[in-house]
């Protein structure tokens, strides 16, 4: 096992234990946009042992603001505590009792790997918007050299949703031969120009927010505001139209906010006003820029030639997961998906929850998804 | 025929000729809220003549920001002259020639009707946030009180789309011997959850403007920011998922912008941030709110007991026209509308526009919407 940086390693008979969250710095990153990043901090969290044939790794994509936190081994039982909590752990479906599970923070995030917020090597203030415009590769890359980092040539099992499926993906289309298993969830081979027009609108809304200055606020006096209607904006992506007719109706607000409101706030109002605080309080405005900049930017066809010639790429077994209500990724969009990796010659099954929880139902409805899950990974 | 203000009324044989926009002052307008506007003005074209049976009124209702222009008699084959002009005009489906065809400017609205940019009469000083809380209800009293001062007691159709289909169908409802014909266009009893959070959300990008300053802005000094980025999402509710795909794909902008860009600018985002800057060059941030507001409230059955009860008052015969695309009123829910007037007793057709064009199909597909109404129109 290769010791890179300054990351505790601790090794035991040739397989690696860990706990906790670590952090390991590469001395760069080439970027597709023909940029090097140098140096490049991956900060990631694993659960589970390494078998001595380093056969058994899984790695776990997160979506757009999430973090390396997948699983709470101390409060296993709060699915809160982790971003997939439910799904990970001793006997769960991503069993720790026999794979080794991994997440890193995405390339270009605020929780732990290089991003906007880290310091820029020449003169150690924050890149901000000295930053390159990462890739949804770019991130694959991250997670890759982490990987070899680490000693692990080949995944088990790869798998995430909505950007972290877009990066199973493209893990899957990059490097066939590294992935075995590859779990796509809430995601297609590129965003609805509906999607990109959101994603556009809420950078407008960061952008115009006096607070911005071109990137350059301070950490506690960024564009609260337009990070706020951002988030607002995403949470409706997030949840489904049928969703908040039957959670909020027309009901009107029973708690407070810190938004101004035009007459009576309602109740869906203010839980996105809830929502946009909290992303505010602990999201970098900047970040949520190059993030939805590179979810935008992700064409599995581009410089393939077409879907289909990328999608022959895969050699994983793919599973495909759509959600019934999402109208960010329509259901029909990822069911298509799964149809052009058969009809190109591969190895796809389509699974789909069926919830009103919209795009965020790989992140609520842990029953269906423990079941598609189970269905598909080796048990 | 009764002279009401300052109004210039010509008479020929008991009948009125009207050309041109006119305004008309009556003394006051109570409110639903239990405030009165006194006085209050309503803008208002009309075309075609008024029989001696004041037997042809025909009301056009428009949707959120448009105006009194229905068609333009001086340029009657541009489509974009007046908002419904292929649709009204000497033998069109709205026939001038036999039809006394009225289209007044909203309660509420910046385009000649009293408004939040009127003069407050205490002070002479605009409105602003002083302007009461008015109601999809207060719309069509107001347009009622227009077709009082011009001698009509009863509408031969009242016909309109959006939030001028709430009022065709409050207009059917609140005053079922008035009317005989009402056609109601992608509209439904209530808007969703969904929609209420999207004005919400373009509310608070207004309201948190620096330059919204609690209302109180300069007419050139608005919060031109806040009421952009609400019309882009305004627009993203008037096109289709579809539409936009079709027409801009992923395709990078030709045209330059104002509106800050992060990474090359798509063709989608330039679009959205044109379409932004056309309506606040045109349209007041104020009103705006108190618009949206209206629309975000009304509620067929409030008041009423249920759907049910409100849709028995009906005796109109209804044409319902949903839009394939839409989903700001899906036509589904649009279609349940029309099942829901005939479950009460009533006489509703329903009729659906195959279209990409999403909500707004109704002031585009010219041969769809010609063929509908004169499906139900007499001829």
């Amino acid at each position: 096992m290769t010791r890179i940086g300054e990351t505790p390693v601790k090794t035991t008979g040739g397989a690696a234990v860990w706990s906790g969250q670590r952090q390991i710095t590469l001395p760069s990153l080439a970027l597709e946009c023909g940029a090097t990043l140098a140096p490049v901090t991956i900060a990631y969290e694993t659960w589970g042992r390494l078998t001595a044939e380093r056969d058994n790794a899984v790695l776990l994509c997160h979506a757009l603001t999430g973090d390396a936190h997948a699983h709470d081994s101390a409060r296993p039982d709060d699915p809160r505590a982790g971003w997939w909590n439910p799904l990970v752990g001793p006997g769960r479906v991503f069993d720790t009792n026999r794979s080794f599970v991994i997440c890193s923070n995405v390339l270009g995030g605020c929780y732990g790997s290089t991003g906007p917020t880290s310091e820029h090597p020449e003169d150690g203030q924050p890149y901000r918007l000295r930053f390159p415009h990462i890739t949804v590769g770019d991130m694959v890359n991250a997670q890759r050299a982490l990987l070899a980092a680490l000693g692990i040539e080949r995944l088990a099992v790869v798998a995430g949703g909505s950007v972290g499926g877009l990066q199973a993906l493209e893990w899957a289309i990059a490097y066939p031969e590294q992935v075995s298993r590859a779990v796509v969830i809430g995601a297609t081979p590129r965003l609805s120009t509906q999607g990109l027009a959101i994603d556009g609108i809420a950078r407008q809304a960061i952008m115009t927010d006096p607070r911005w200055r071109g990137g350059d606020y301070a950490p506690d006096e960024g564009p609260s505001v337009g990070l706020g209607i951002a988030r607002m904006l995403a949470m409706l992506t997030y949840t489904s139209p049928e969703g908040l007719d039957a959670r909020f109706g027309r009901q009107l607000a029973t708690r407070a906010s810190d938004w101004p409101a035009f007459g009576p706030r309602r109740d869906v109002e203010s839980y996105l006003s809830y929502q946009a605080n909290k992303l505010v309080a602990r999201f970098d405005a900047n970040a949520y820029l190059y993030l939805t900049s590179a979810m935008d930017h992700y064409d599995a066809a581009a410089g393939r030639g077409s879907d289909a010639e990328a999608l022959a790429r895969i050699h994983a077994e793919t599973l495909v997961i759509g959600m019934s209500s999402d109208w960010l990724y329509p259901a029909a969009t990822v069911r298509a998906l799964a149809e052009s990796i058969n009809a190109a010659g591969g190895r796809a099954q389509y699974r789909e929850i069926t919830s009103l929880e919209g795009h965020d139902a790989f992140l609520k409805d842990w029953g269906q998804m423990d079941a598609a899950l189970r269905s598909f990974l080796p048990s």
